[in-house]
């Protein structure tokens, strides 16, 4: 079976998995291909940890892992972490500070990599990347591509797991970095300007590991809840409002959010043609192509818990769906370059927002839940930003629309309108005033629609453009969570 | 005089000054071009002032004016202004909610004038825009191009302010908007791809004024002080820790900053052929090309007071400064393509900047004292962002590191150094608390270093990725203001 995926000329490099750990050293960077819990390299982490050896490592992974990898990596020292944390392993580390994480936009991430801007990561010593397959051209990607084409070309060695649970996926990749200088010449969605694999000098890789293990599913998401399918509801009103249908499915591409929010959305439009221009889309929406969505460019197909059926699907037709889907590396798909020119329109989910649009996706208190991803690439260079949340959390004890928000990722400059399960609110050329009236009638949830109209009507009194009285938000704050 | 300028054809539209109010709708939108103090309507906002007339206007304006200009327009009523506000008058406004402002990012606010996409702006009744020349083609501008371009393409009618205190510009712009999902064809600083003139169809053009009023130059900036030269010369040593003065020259491009801490990078740079790519640049920085400055991409060429001598020297040089000066649209200067393919090096001035390197731009508490103008444009598009800040202010009394800003613009994922006249942090790859340190360390003013210190410790008592306590900042400020 590895004949077809590995070439004779190759073979030789094909290591028992827990033999790999001589190929990383016991100081030093080693980063990991795979976002969105998909296309991650399934066996290395866990023959690390085997090891017993004593390990002290900067990680860079492409974005989001899994339990099965954060676990595999629990067992030794990592002092740093890039981009953000993933799953509750990594957080409580990086919240008591026994690990360094910093934060980047993902388009930031992916170059930064390539041209050793940050101090710590000039290099990188070993990338592991898993793939469908390799050739004497490259490495043929998996379900991700994300940073990829970066960690290979920063890297000293490229360790390979070719993953057999999967069908090569040959074709299905657009693997183009830009060059300086020089305008990205992709003009439409499924437009291919690049190579199908991913360049790998021969001389750079190290090992490859073999193994049959199929995707474990993303984690950290439920299933889709009537609260979501009735921000999805509104979200095609608002879609409908901005720019009506013939026109989004004409002129605009759609970032179509994450998780069950992007699975209830997919339910609620009733309308076909939808093209979808993301950094990552879950597999039921490609299961639409074809249908309700005509195009798909991506950096990786993810699969939420329970969508297995679905991925089989998608790897059995993967002949016919690269005609519709294309996926590429993050800096292609987070670039502003694209993102402006394909006349997005992005949905973006948030922890919680103030009343006049200012947007915490990160932090709870002082606590990182969660990294930034490639959510300011899309936001600030998308042709509208919808930000999209539930009213209420804690089992509607607490709002998500605060007075003041603990943390700012998004600011209110780049939020063009907010919908939560109660309605929707159009924000485009309102002062922060006239924001916060819209906000508190048309989105905030009843419980706490009088409290928040209190805090604003007290700020007001302080004055200003845009009013706040930290001491009112710190008892808006005290309140909420007394009464829960 | 004037037949150099208006051709025999466009002759008749020439009318006298306070006739061009029968042209300014009573309720409507009224647009002027002009940015950074230049390039504004000289006549118009006086003659509507002179009329006595009840207006109810939404006014819109390329950026920040002039107090001249803002007190011709104080003695009507403006119900709306975009983008956000300038200088004390219409700033106070604000504050009181007897004006509606909503400040965006100038690529936005120039794309959205175009496509109509603010709810308030669908269209222009009219667009007033300073020119030093007209043709049967369009409209030669005159030392700013703004958003003129997307107002008088919005506009049902243009009214023409004729400027004969400056020469005839023609050949300092390239008016190029970018196509739906086509690349912009720029590739360096200087390239011209567009045309001489800003298109106005002849029907369009209501009216010609014509004056002789000089600029009067910027207003809100101080002479430059011996802190901003400190600030400058750490700006430098950043430079060249981060990129180096030869790969500076030959790679990348800068974006000066703005005011007096521009003309101070302009003395402490001691090397030569550096290429701008900003939305604004000083006069004195044009005034060095051939020199320090080898290549300058603005928006707008702006005067401070004091240097209008500097500015008649532009004038008499225009026809050779045409070769490494050009005057572009804000869809081209702030858009995200172009400042990402230009390798660009970014100084942002900030209000006030927290310990983790979070920036406000803005605000003072609730109230705003200036608009965010392009700063996101290019922090987050950029390739460095370097943010440049005097440590304190009020003469002293307060310093503008601390623990939370009262207002964030610019989220610490932007902002790769921090600089103030005390030295400079290499924010990059840093965890929050290890920012913090850095900073504190770095960059904080001696008098407030142990108060800073102790609040993050007590913030690091509380906990987190990116420790606050609410309680303690709030006792920082109280104790910062009552010290002053």
């Amino acid at each position: 079976m590895t004949d077809q995926r590995i070439p004779p000329s190759l073979q030789h490099l094909i290591i028992e998995h827990d033999k790999v750990v001589k190929h990383i050293p016991k100081f030093g960077v080693v980063a990991f291909g795979g976002m969105a819990g998909v296309a991650l390299a399934k066996e290395v982490p866990a023959a690390i940890s085997r090891s017993g050896r004593d390990f002290n490592l900067t990680v860079l992974t492409g974005g989001t892992t899994t339990s099965v990898f954060e676990e595999g990596l629990s067992s030794i020292r990592v002092a740093r972490r890039y981009p953000a944390v993933s799953g509750s392993l990594s957080r409580d580390m990086a919240n008591r500070e026994t690990i360094s994480v910093a934060d980047y936009w993902l388009s930031e991430y992916s170059r930064w990599i390539r041209f050793g801007v940050i101090p710590h990561v000039k290099k990188i010593d070993v990338a592991v990347v898993e793939s469908t397959g390799v050739d004497e051209n490259g490495i043929i990607p998996s379900l991700s591509v994300d940073a990829v084409p970066a960690m290979v070309d920063a890297a000293d060695k490229v360790v390979l797991e070719v993953n057999l649970s999967k069908p090569v996926m040959y074709g299905l990749h657009d693997i183009y970095l830009p060059k300086d200088s020089e305008p990205v010449p992709i003009r439409n969605v499924l437009d291919r300007v690049g190579e199908p694999v991913v360049r790998c000098p021969s001389n750079k890789l190290a090992a490859i590991i073999v193994t049959d293990k199929p995707e474990s599913g993303a984690g950290g998401y439920g299933a889709v809840s009537p609260v979501e399918l009735k921000i999805a509801g509104h979200i095609t009103e608002v879609l409908s409002a901005a720019v009506g249908e013939k026109s989004l499915t004409r002129f605009y591409t759609l970032q179509p959010g994450a998780g069950p929010l992007a699975s209830a959305l997919l339910d609620r439009i009733d309308f076909s043609g939808l093209r979808v221009w993301s950094e990552a889309v879950s597999v039921d929406w490609v299961h639409h192509v074809g249908g309700k969505v005509s195009a798909i460019s991506s950096s990786c197909i993810y699969v939420l818990r329970g969508q297995e059926k679905l991925l089989e699907m998608v790897y059995s037709e993967l002949s016919s769906l690269k005609d519709s889907v294309v996926l590429r590396p993050y800096e292609i798909t987070n670039r502003a370059e694209m993102i402006s020119r394909m006349s997005l329109i992005s949905i973006q989910q948030a922890i919680e927002v103030d009343i006049y649009g200012n947007a915490n996706i990160t932090h709870i208190g002082g606590n990182i839940h969660n990294g930034v991803g490639g959510s300011g690439d899309f936001t600030r260079n998308a042709y509208l930003t919808v930000l999209a949340l539930p009213s209420t959390t804690s089992n509607g004890k607490l709002s998500r629309i605060v007075p003041i928000c603990s943390h700012v990722d998004i600011p209110e400059h780049d939020v063009d309108f907010l919908v939560t399960e109660n309605g929707w609110a159009d924000l485009r050329g309102l002062s922060p005033r006239e924001r916060a009236r819209v906000i508190i009638d048309n989105c905030v949830h009843d419980r706490f629609r009088d409290m928040l109209a209190e805090y604003f009507e007290k700020a007001c009194d302080v004055g200003g453009h845009e009013p706040v009285s930290w001491k009112h938000a710190v008892q808006f704050r005290e309140m909420m969570e007394l009464a829960s």
